[in-house]
C-alpha cells in the first residue's frame, strides 16, 4: 500500500478524477481516497513516482 | 438572465457538472458559474424551476 498526501481534492468529482487517473496508469490498482484527510492510498505495482505524476496531471498537489 | 444560489460547488469539476446539466436541458443556454459567490447565472428560455431541478439532480442545493 502506498500513501500520498494530495492537496486540492474537494468533492466526489475529485475522488473520481484521482481514482480514474491512477487506474488509467494501472487498471488493476485499488484506490482509496480520504477526502477529509487529503490522503490517497493505492495498491499497485506501479512506482510511487508514476502514481504521483498521474495525480498531479489532474491538477492536484502531491506530497 | 436567471440567477440561482447553488450550494456545494467546490471545484472546476463542479462548474462543469452544473454547466453540462443546464446545457443538457437547453443546449443553447449560456451558463456562468461563480464558485466563490456560489451563484449560477443562466441565459435560457427554460423555466427557472426546470433549471433548478437539473442542478439539483447533480447533487447541489439550489435556493
Amino acid at each position: 500500500m502506498q500513501e500520498f498526501n494530495v492537496q486540492g481534492m474537494t468533492c466526489g468529482h475529485c475522488v473520481r478524477a484521482v481514482t480514474h487517473a491512477v487506474q488509467a496508469l494501472d487498471p488493476g490498482a485499488v484506490v482509496e481516497v480520504d477526502l477529509a484527510a487529503a490522503k490517497v492510498r493505492v495498491q499497485s505495482q506501479q512506482p510511487a513516482a508514476a502514481i504521483a505524476a498521474a495525480i498531479k496531471e489532474e491538477g492536484y498537489g502531491v506530497s
